[in-house]
C-alpha cells in the first residue's frame, strides 16, 4: 500500500479544483481584464473565488489579493510593507523559525538597511509573549510570525500577540504566514488583529501557482509587481483565472465539516504518536496534545539519518519529508530543530509526517509498522 | 459563429496542456523538492518542460527560469538586473511603446534613483538604431525592448539592436519583452546578443500563470523572490510544475510546423487587411506587409468609439479589445497609439484584433462582414 504523509510540502489537488482548472483553461479562458463577455466571464469566476476565500477569514472581498502562491504572498507582505513604510522605521520583528520565504526576506531587509529582531523559541516552538513584548519599538513597522511552524507543528500565539503588538505600538503592522495553518485552524484576522495574512493553495488541496495574501483596508504597503494594475493595483500581471477559481473552491471545502476533520486529524495524530514513540529511539518533537498542529509530526530517530530512513520508508512507499521539503533539495541544518534545542546528533536524524484530511487510519498503521521493522534494522547497521 | 479575435489578451489552452496540467494536480503531484521520489517524478516533468524550451530558443537548460507569467518576467528582469549591477551604473534605456509591465516598472527604477531614456518610435511603432546608439553610455547598464508591440504589432530590430548594443557598451545587458513574439518569430537569443528575454505561456496555448525568463548563463541578476532558493535561487517557491509541464507542451507544439502556421496567419491578416480597409473611414496602424507581427491588427474607425464598436462586435460573438487588454480595465489613452502620433480623434477609436493559429479564414470573413454593416450604422450614430 502507499502512505503519502508528505502533505506539509504539497498535497494532492482535489478533483473539484482540478476539473474547474481545465474548464477555465479550455472553455472560459477570457482574460479578465477583457471589456468582452469573455473578461466578464472571468472576472465573475475570480470575484467568486474570492467571496468564498474572504468568508472563511470573515473579511472584504476586496482585501483579498491573489499571487502565485505563499512565497510571493510572504514576499509581498514583508518587502511591501517596508518598503511602503520606511520613513515611519526600518525595525521589524520575526522569529528564529520561519519558513526560508520569510527568513530569506528578511536576509534581504537587513542587506537593505533594515534591523530584524529574531524571536527566540522554547522547547516546543513557541514564542514568550515577554520577550516579544519586550522587542517591540515606537520604529518597529513590521512584525511576523508564522501561525503554524512548518517543521514541528509548533503553534504560535498569533491572537495574543496580535492584541499586543497593537496594544505597545499602535502603527506596527502585524503580519502572518499562515501557509501552514489556513484549513487547519479557524483563522479570523480581524480578531487577531493581523493586518496582512500569507496563504497558499497547493497546501490545502487547491492547484499550485495559487495563493492569497490577505490585505486589511487601508493598509500601507506597496506592490513587488508593477505593470497593469491589476487587482487594484496590488499584483500586476493576468489573473491566474484557473488557479484561483480552484483555490476558492478548495478553500470552501476545507473549511466544510470543518470542526469534525480536524479532530479526526488529532485522533489520528494521538495515535501515530502513541505507536511511533513505543519503537525504542524514537522521540517526537514539539507538543504531542492539541497545543499542536493536528497535521504535523516531527520524528528524531537516535542513530538513524534521517535521509537514510527516508528513502528506506520510500522503498515501501511511505512519503515524508527530512526535515522541511520547502528548500529545494539542500540538505541543511534545520533551524528550527536547533532553535528548539535538539540535541546535535538528533538535528539529521529527524523526519516529518504530515497528514491531511484524507490521510486514513491504514496509512498511519502501516507507516508506524513499517517504522518499527525499519528503524532497529538500520540502527544496528549504523552501529557497525 | 463566434469569432475569438482576442489572441494578444490570452488564447486557449490547448487540449494536451489541459490534460497535463490536470494530471500534475491529482496524479503527480509531488512537490520537486521533496526528495523521494514523488518529488523526482515532478522534478523529471520540469526538466523536461525546460528541455523542450530551451530547444525553441536554443539556449542551456539552465538558462531557463520559470515564473508565474510575463510581468513577473519583466519585473525579475528590469528589477533583478538594475538592483545587481546599480554599482556599474543608474542608467536604462526603453521605448515609448512598452507593455505596462515594463514601463510601470521603468516608473519604479525612476523612484529609485534611476534614469531611464524612453527611445521614440516612428509611424509604424519601430525604434531607430541610431537613437539606440546615441542613447547608450559607460553607465547604461540595460537596455530593454520588446520584440512585438501588444498594440499594433510593430517588430523592433532586436538582432541588430543586440549587436549594436554591445559594440556600443559591452557591459550593458539587454533584455527583450518577447510575449507578443514567442511562438510568431524564431527567437535565437544568443545570436541576437540578447541576454534576457521574458515569455508569458497563456499567449502561446500554454496555461495561465506559466512563464519564463530566458537568462543567459553567468547574468548578473539579483532575485525578486526570496525564500528556498529552487531554481538555482533565481526564483523562490514550490514550482507550479502542472503549468511549467504545461508551458513545455505549448512550447513545442508551437513551434512544430512553424513556417507554415505562420506563413497561414500572414495570409489571414493580409487578407483580413485588404478586406476591412475597404470599409469607408476604417484604417490600419503599423506596417500591412510582412514587417509587422502575423497576429496583430490594429484597426482605428473614424467616428465610432472603440468601446461601442467593441460591445457591437461582441454582440455578433466577435472578441476584439480595445487598444490593450493588459490594463485590468482601465481605459487610458494609449502611449503606443500616441507615439506613432495617431491622429487625436482617433485615439480612443481604435481596436485590437489578433489572431492565433487556430483562427480560420471563416472568423475573418464573418468579423470583416459585420464590421462592414456595423461601422456605417454606428458612424451615422456618431453624427446625429
Amino acid at each position: 500500500m502507499e502512505a503519502y504523509l508528505d502533505n506539509s510540502a504539497t498535497t494532492r489537488c482535489c478533483e473539484e479544483a482540478a476539473q474547474l482548472v481545465v474548464k477555465l483553461l479550455t472553455e472560459d479562458y477570457g482574460n479578465p481584464s477583457s471589456l468582452h463577455n469573455k473578461g466578464v466571464i472571468a472576472e465573475n469566476y475570480m470575484n467568486d473565488a474570492r467571496k468564498k476565500i474572504a468568508k472563511t477569514l470573515k473579511v472584504q472581498e476586496k482585501e483579498i489579493c491573489f499571487t502565485s502562491g505563499g512565497t510571493e504572498s510572504n514576499n509581498l507582505a514583508i518587502i511591501g510593507v517596508a518598503e511602503a513604510n520606511k520613513r515611519s522605521g526600518k525595525h521589524v520583528i520575526t522569529t528564529s523559525i520561519e519558513h526560508p520565504s520569510v527568513s530569506a526576506t528578511m536576509a534581504y531587509l537587513e542587506e537593505h538597511g533594515y534591523e530584524v529582531t529574531y524571536l527566540p523559541v522554547d522547547a516546543y516552538g513557541v514564542i514568550s509573549l515577554d520577550d516579544l513584548k519586550a522587542a517591540i519599538r515606537p520604529d518597529t513597522i513590521l512584525v511576523s510570525l508564522m501561525q503554524v511552524n512548518n517543521e514541528i507543528g509548533a503553534v504560535e500565539p498569533i491572537a495574543e500577540a496580535g492584541a499586543l503588538i497593537k496594544q505597545c505600538n499602535p502603527q506596527t503592522l502585524f503580519h502572518v504566514d499562515a501557509i501552514q495553518s489556513y484549513g487547519k485552524m479557524r483563522i479570523y484576522p480581524a480578531k487577531m488583529h493581523v493586518d496582512l495574512l500569507s496563504v497558499s493553495g497547493h497546501k490545502i488541496h487547491g492547484p499550485k501557482g495559487s495563493g492569497f495574501l490577505y490585505i486589511k483596508d487601508k493598509t500601507k504597503i506597496h506592490p513587488l509587481l508593477n505593470g497593469g494594475g491589476q487587482q487594484r493595483g496590488m499584483r500586476s500581471g493576468t489573473e491566474n483565472v484557473p488557479a484561483i477559481a480552484g483555490l476558492g473552491v478548495a478553500a470552501e471545502r476545507i473549511y466544510t465539516g470543518f470542526e469534525e476533520k480536524i479532530d479526526r486529524m488529532y485522533t489520528l495524530r494521538e495515535h501515530f504518536i502513541e505507536e511511533v514513540t513505543k519503537i525504542p529511539g524514537v522521540h517526537v518533537n514539539g507538543h504531542t496534545d492539541r497545543s499542536n498542529a493536528p497535521h504535523i509530526v516531527s520524528v528524531s530517530t537516535e542513530g538513524v539519518r534521517a535521509e537514510v530512513l527516508l528513502h528506506a520508508l520510500e522503498d515501501k512507499e511511505i512519503y515524508v519529508s527530512a526535515g522541511s521539503a520547502c528548500s529545494s533539495n539542500k540538505p541543511s541544518v534545520s533551524h528550527t530543530l536547533k532553535s528548539i534545542g535538539l540535541k546535535p546528533e538528533l538535528l539529521d536524524a529527524t523526519i516529518r509526517f504530515s497528514f491531511c484530511v484524507e490521510t486514513t487510519e491504514e496509512e498511519i498503521d502501516y507507516a508506524v509498522k513499517e517504522m518499527a521493522a525499519l528503524v532497529p534494522m538500520l540502527q544496528k547497521y549504523t552501529r557497525h
